[in-house]
């Protein structure tokens, strides 16, 4: 039983899958600094680029970084042991097994998305039914926000700060400008990214248009919104993800799309064709001479100028309680999730030890609740869930309407 | 003479013209402030989208803001009088000198870059024919840092930040994920924005290539760098100028681009077009899977959370001296410009006042001093330039090459 592998000294790896985000070296932070508190804790390694590393035998060893530089990199952002989006097969389960009784390997902590709990998923599965003795544990991190059993991700409120704080500078330069402003926000299933435009009118501006994945986009339906915006504003900033898909379920952006992962993730990012698209048809369709469209593509994920306090705080925390977790609970493995105690002024986390496979693989969607009934727009409810998050929004002055 | 003239007590206008940048209401606040102190300036009026606000008789009584709203006016980024890009005619400066005279207005400064130096050029040449009592002033502010006779120019400090920053972040995430990542940086003919992706390699990382406008384009020595790159490190960052231009000096993202403003100037921003043909060019000629671009943007010049305190105290200072020079000095007219006092550790900001014509229309380039003889980076003559101007970056820890 695991309970009692963890009464010896086990030595532990750790590693970092999918996408990147600026606080995902808080949970690494957290995970380490744990474990160097943890009398029962020997070795702790990093694993280079998630199992990869475990499969290649490429560990860093984290006890040698010294208190100075663990703090340096909590706040470094991107992950810093590097990333992979590699679905493990049985076979390589039991690769990495070897690698692990090499050394001596007890518990495993895997930092990442619904993709990396659901390797940490497998592993754990293939573990039980060899009898092999491994304690394996899910931190949550995704700027999507989208894991089921979280309130919201580690990574998320930095995203959202920085995607709002694009939007207010951004709403400000297309007041002095004019015209029609689209910006494409990351987001794959879920919108909660796009949704966090909101939070830039707070000093009454736009963004005047938000399009969710939750929703069935429609191009003549966001033309018309777009016409009318410009009707009551002379001029429109829009929010729309990557995300949105037609009636049929099928991507606006992925047209010619056709890369995928081996979770069979379709690229989205890192290309402008989505908001290119959308300019041009306003352009032409409503012939507004000064049609503008920017992807925020990556930096949105990894930008060091926009990190959100409570975001980092919870990032590392998230990472210290997997580890303990593993030394003191009785769970041989578990995805820590996030938990929401307060509202408002009195906002606070709580974390709580869910199973792998209720997050492993699965996509938690903006609840209803939070989108208006337009379907073009988030509600207020939205608005109180997502501002303690991304943290308290610069003061601005607008001279003119 | 106008020596004569601001000895009685004179109504001021202020305008902001061209791109907003994130610190150009820092040089708005610092103009109307010194016009605060000055006891012969009368009424203080912002004119609403630049010289198009005068004309349209549009004005805000910038005295009524109050202490409180004129600091946080300072902070807000973006053009906060709004901006417009219309190149006065002769009948236009009429115009403006009839609504001049009905408010009694004796001075004009315009927060602008070398458009904006042209149209107050062309006032004060029309002022001075007609003999018109107009003090005329040029405040400068570009992101594009193209200014001639200005060591550098308010906006860009900051911008250059925002790169850097970007830059450092998404250098992380290519470390972390691998492939080859191509962002597009704005700059139409100078190269300095740019060049400023260079800030984030202080941890000893990309962006590895750099192409600037001053530098002829060429497609395949940009796939081969690409190659040479992938081959030494196993990934490749290149920072590219929205302003490349091939032999013949044609714009390489101007393939299907016609949108022109009355400057003349061509739309090279809002499209993600020139990052796709790139990428795709490296994906299809070396075979590479994981091929991605982004093109930052708007969000570049109006962000809120990557403002240099440098440059925000040097915009502010530069609207203050407009207003001193117009007040307490001889000329008629002219434009504030930023020299350099020391170097290094000992930066700092000297002001003098030039000629508007040797601002006005004329762009200035990146210096052959700052480019590396590869052609595709830039010096370290360049790094001890532009360091101060953009402040000090986050360190990073890097655990992997």
């Amino acid at each position: 039983m695991a309970g009692n592998m963890l009464r010896k000294k086990v030595n532990i790896v750790i590693a970092q899958g999918g996408g990147p985000t600026a606080v995902i070296n808080q949970s690494l932070a957290g995970a380490v600094s744990a474990a160097l508190d943890e009398p029962h804790a020997g070795n702790i390694l990093g694993a280079v680029h998630g199992i990869d590393g475990v499969l290649n035998r490429e560990f860093i060893d984290m006890r040698r970084l010294g208190a100075g530089k663990l703090k340096t990199l909590a706040s470094t952002p991107s992950s810093a042991l590097g990333s992979v989006r590699h679905k493990p097969t049985e076979d390589d389960c039991r690769r990495m097994f070897e690698v692990f009784k090499e050394h001596s390997v007890g518990a495993f902590f895997y930092i990442g998305g619904n993709d990396s709990a659901e390797t940490a998923s497998i592993m754990a599965s293939i573990a039980a039914a060899d009898g092999f003795p491994l304690r394996c544990f899910h931190i949550p991190k995704t700027i999507d926000n989208d894991l089921c059993e979280n309130d919201h991700t580690p990574g998320y409120g930095s995203a959202a700060r920085f995607v709002a704080m694009a939007f207010l500078g951004d709403d400000l330069d297309n007041l002095a400008l004019g015209g029609v402003k689209i910006n494409i926000v990351m987001g794959r299933h879920a919108g909660f990214l796009t949704a966090a435009s909101a939070l830039a009118r707070s000093a009454g501006g736009g963004p005047h248009l938000i399009y969710l994945p939750e929703r069935t986009f429609s191009m003549s339906a966001f033309v018309s919104d777009v016409d009318r915006v410009m009707s009551k504003y002379g001029r429109c900033v829009a929010a729309v993800s990557e995300g949105i898909c037609g009636s049929g379920g099928v991507p606006v952006a992925v047209a010619g799309a056709t890369e995928r992962d081996s979770h069979g993730n379709i690229q989205l990012s890192g290309t402008g064709a989505l908001g290119d698209m959308l300019a041009a048809e306003v352009k032409n369709t409503l012939g507004i001479r000064r049609v503008r469209s920017d992807t925020f593509g990556y930096i949105q994920r990894s930008f060091p100028g926009a990190v959100s306090p409570v975001d980092s705080r919870e990032a590392r925390r998230a990472g210290e309680e997997a580890v303990r977790a593993a030394f003191s609970g009785d769970a041989d493995s578990g995805s820590i999730a996030i938990t929401r105690e307060g509202d408002g002024a009195s906002y606070c986390a709580g974390y709580k030890l869910v199973a792998l496979s209720s997050v492993a693989g699965k996509t938690r969607r903006m609840p209803d609740g939070f989108i208006s009934e337009s379907g073009c727009d988030v509600t207020g409810e939205f608005i109180e869930y997502a501002a303690p998050l991304a943290g308290r929004m610069p003061r601005t002055v607008r001279l003119i309407r």
